[in-house]
């Protein structure tokens, strides 16, 4: 977003639906997205901070569910998530070695806001996800500061950039430089209009399997420049839902598993050194952490109407890994590491993407 | 097989590894599959066995697993499968309605073969999955017999028909004509030569959706004999996965969780009305029912060699699924209704599927 | 019921809340639960019938949810319950080989209620469980009918018999007889009365681990009778859980997580060789077959309001185990097979069971 | 330990099987606890790291599995767990808004003893349960730093206090005094003997439910102290299982899951506030970190033989309840908060526990 141009812009159109106005997790209202960037030779990393709506989260939790579609990762706070089916902080994404700092600032940031917290009622639930970016990043030197953590916070807005930016600064996808990519689509219904947006922390992949809208660019990038050299993957996949339609856990449960669809038709076989692991929430309706008066009121779609939400989620989360690739610009990182741009490629070898 | 054309003879490659002899199921050494197929007017349905080996497979039991890719499914013997992580029966499957009679035939044939059962040792899990051929069967008629059950273990070979056979007799997928389809994939690993092997009864997809090889077929076909006319998918897949590599449960079952990305790169948006289940089964290692005197020793493969797996199961699944499509046969069935047959299209229409 | 004495009417009071009238699963509006019970010499077996209320329940679905404690059983109809979070069938329980009989029946009296079935709409997901009766029963006769299944569903009453009938004719519990039983629990919530209602099919344990409420009556009768010769438990138990509180699934399965801790208390050490399996339905809301017009509307408790049910679950469990053993009337089965009874050892050997 | 009175002391003895010398999860070989413990006015809290064996673990991790009784709870780490099925690195209790630091710190330590992580090998996955403390302790101040929870790493000894220390410090059971407590069970089979050792974080129930041995103790005593006022339960329960078993994670995660048998019978409903997680390891089999050159062997026992598992995890982890309670001392905390000592009152009303 902001002036970035992306894979629609390159005649690349995944899917049937409609994307939203900022084609980003972002259209579903409330919600925002701010970055933290550490670029400094062997520093090259940051963190995410998605805001899943512009009140006190945690007196007004969100219907949330997560997914693992493989859990060769660290991300906190899913076993709450899972169990009371709500989410009460906001999520941040940053390198797999920053997790603590990130859950303790997270923490700080809660209790700040919420002074009854450990003194009238109970503690919080801090959601924090992660890939490896050591190939570009010195992650062992854990240059992520509680101060990154707040300032990513403070930086969440509506609109917001992708690529090489936030966690995504030292990520890499099939062999290339990734990140941070989103998308989104509209689901009408009965009709109302909803929708359902998708941000990714892309990391995962091996050029080879690379496939565009089914083309199958990785298989002639490949053999433009990498001569059967190929790396084993080390990498994973943070996937982040947004939707505004009312529904159960049960049902957002169920929409976020097909993210793997998208992800799958990207190429990717899922490898074993991969953590790739979905979060989703619903912002149709507010939990109060107080119990109320009397019983809760919720409203959800029919189980039959669930299959345009499968398609939207599948469609996103394709376009939205396409887009942290097209979106990313060079880094240079650790040791003078560093991998090829997409867009830098498909320009040089004049390979048609659409 | 047995001289059906399959998606290669187009010229179609699926994925980087090498199929086995057969490209089926029962490339791994022991498993055999039989059919009975059911085809007089408006019954068009049947049983399909897989026997994962040729032993007692009671008293020698695999390692097992299972995994609910969409649980909108009546598939029966899982809870046991997951809990003690074995298989100690033939897996059927067959039509949605007619698994009572299944399970039923199932532990009449595995009481015969062990008399112990039920009076000197416990009792038998029989393995049952199913999908639902309402377009083509009348399923309401029940016509599946224990007979036909038992016919269809008497039949089980290493050479088995694909396409419109057996359980797949009903199917449909992607709109088109489905049923069973087969691959397998070579691994080579420390110097051994292994085998993934892969059986899909296909019951799912809409036309508009189907990507052969990457390309959008679907939305081709789609254009010149649909007209904008989809009906809604109610269909399901499952899929079995046999292999010879050393495994843990928990291994194979992180491998066959990965079928998801074959079947996603075939199109599929894994919709609501459609279950999809995944069983498998590793005969490298007998699992004896008697406790023997002593621990009992395992083998398995190290956690980071299971990405060649990983490889193998996607690959496979994707090109099950199309051996389905590209060997199914015409079938008229209930109500007269039918459905086109792939090749027949992309004959008409003069598409290029490589 | 039905005159028969139960533990209450011998002193022992389960926990702090208060029974509904009936003391069973039926005091939830609407449940009924019915038994065929056969019992000839080697044949002691039945069939027990839950239906969850007095509509069409396909068209009428409940919210449910199921709870797996140990998996070595074969239950059926789990995997789209979980799915899906809704019941659409009565649930039936019999012996472990009879399974394959029940599902069938219970298929063809879904569609004798629901002619659309297979024809305009899709199918139906039976649910079925099992215990394995072979020490009483000579399980491999497989005597279970249709017919028989059908007399359980047009037996079902609100007022059952517990201990040696339907489904419960061959079981053991605590190497004594055992079998059905039944308790219930009141709920004052906000100013409204809930019920939870339990019923189990008891067939596991060993006598030295019995305990009634708290008291080791077990150690006791072990000393008097069995003089360190014990058999290995081979049994299973399955759980039944209805209520009338509006929940979503989420909640249901919380709650129905609780049984293992009223089982617990009766002594189980939850054996390997024991399936033991809880479902659980809310009668609180329909959900409609049919897609409605708009959304639907669901009501559920706070989730700080589920300490009441979570207690009253486990309170209504250990009482029904415990009434399923006071109820149970002497059987000689298979080879002479027999076990004791209960009452028959507190009255002999002059225990006090308060 | 360490010359603290347990509950056997009493003349309570739970169960049928022996405890180990020091009847505490340190008689499985190589295991090591350690507690830092601060205590200091409103600051009433700490850290307890169990070390589980004395090599490198993160080069020889160990077979190792979770299980959520209920997850309202924050536990790290365990999505790994999970996935791979092995453990690599100390696992660290502490208070609820002290994970993040205990978790930045565990990296720390994991880093400084393994310099190839995120430069040539992956990342590490840190293990961190925790309890709130916050009706003893100021848990907003956040007092854990990261020299205390290295500090409880380097006190790691197979001798070891319970009670009141380290992460027990402020942690209440039963609505009186709880925190650390450990047991343990010797296991013969086939002529070898194992060992089963349990060690809870106690912070859960409310006392009238408190049985010891089955006694209803916890009802006496409400008589006499609280006069029908109580207090919800806001607590959780973490419990660590280590075995020297040869196990797959499969067969772990069935033992760990019985845990719950001893929570039950201690009187626990398992309350909806309560965080309630095992985390179970095997130091039978190391896996390396690097892949060697063949195949892995493994051994297990007989699935048949993990019932004396099941019954010695039960028994320990009862024991290791009570034992908490038990050897608490009295700790006045924030707002001059307190709760009563089990042993206290034992005396004060004369109670017998035997």
């Amino acid at each position: 977003m902001l002036n970035q141009k992306r894979i629609r812009d390159f005649g690349v159109v995944i899917g049937s639906l409609q994307p939203g106005p900022l084609n980003a997790i972002t259209d579903v209202a409330g919600v925002a997205v701010g970055h933290t960037t550490l670029s400094d030779g062997r520093v090259q990393t940051g963190v995410t901070a998605i805001v899943p709506h512009q009140g006190n989260i945690y007196k007004e939790k969100l219907i949330a569910s997560s997914h693992v579609i493989n859990g060769f990762g660290k991300t906190m706070g899913t076993v709450q998530l899972e169990e009371l089916g709500t989410l009460e902080t906001p999520i941040l994404l940053t390198n797999t070695l920053s997790i603590g700092t990130a859950a303790d600032t997270l923490i700080d940031y809660m209790l700040e806001r919420n002074p009854e917290i450990g003194h009238t009622t109970g503690t919080v639930n801090p959601i924090v996800g992660e890939c490896n970016d050591m190939f570009l990043n010195d992650i062992r030197a854990k240059s992520v500061t509680p101060e990154h953590v707040k300032a990513a916070l403070a930086d969440a807005s509506p609109e917001f950039l992708e690529g090489a930016v936030g966690a995504g600064r030292g990520m890499l996808c099939y062999s290339l430089k990734g990140g941070i990519g989103s998308a989104s689509r509209k689901m009408n219904l009965d009709g109302a209009e909803y929708m359902m947006g998708v941000m990714v922390l892309s990391n995962f992949g091996m050029l080879s399997d690379l496939r565009v809208n089914g083309k199958a660019v990785g298989q002639q990038l490949k053999r433009e420049i990498l001569q059967d050299r190929e790396e084993k993957d080390k990498g994973s996949v943070m996937i982040i839902v947004s939707t505004d339609l009312p529904l159960s856990e049960r049902q957002l449960n169920r929409i976020i598993k097909r993210a793997v669809a998208g992800l799958s038709r990207t190429g990717s076989i899922i490898t074993h050194g991969s953590g790739e692991i979905v979060i989703g929430f619903s912002t149709a309706i507010k939990i109060p952490h107080q119990k109320p008066g009397d019983l809760l009121t919720m409203h959800c779609i029919h189980e039959e109407d669930l299959d345009l939400a499968f398609r939207a989620v599948g469609e996103a989360t394709e376009e939205a890994v396409l887009n942290s690739l097209v979106t990313a610009e060079h880094v240079v990182g650790r040791d003078g590491n560093e991998r090829p741009i997409l867009m830098d490629l498909i320009e040089k070898f004049n390979i048609s993407l659409s």
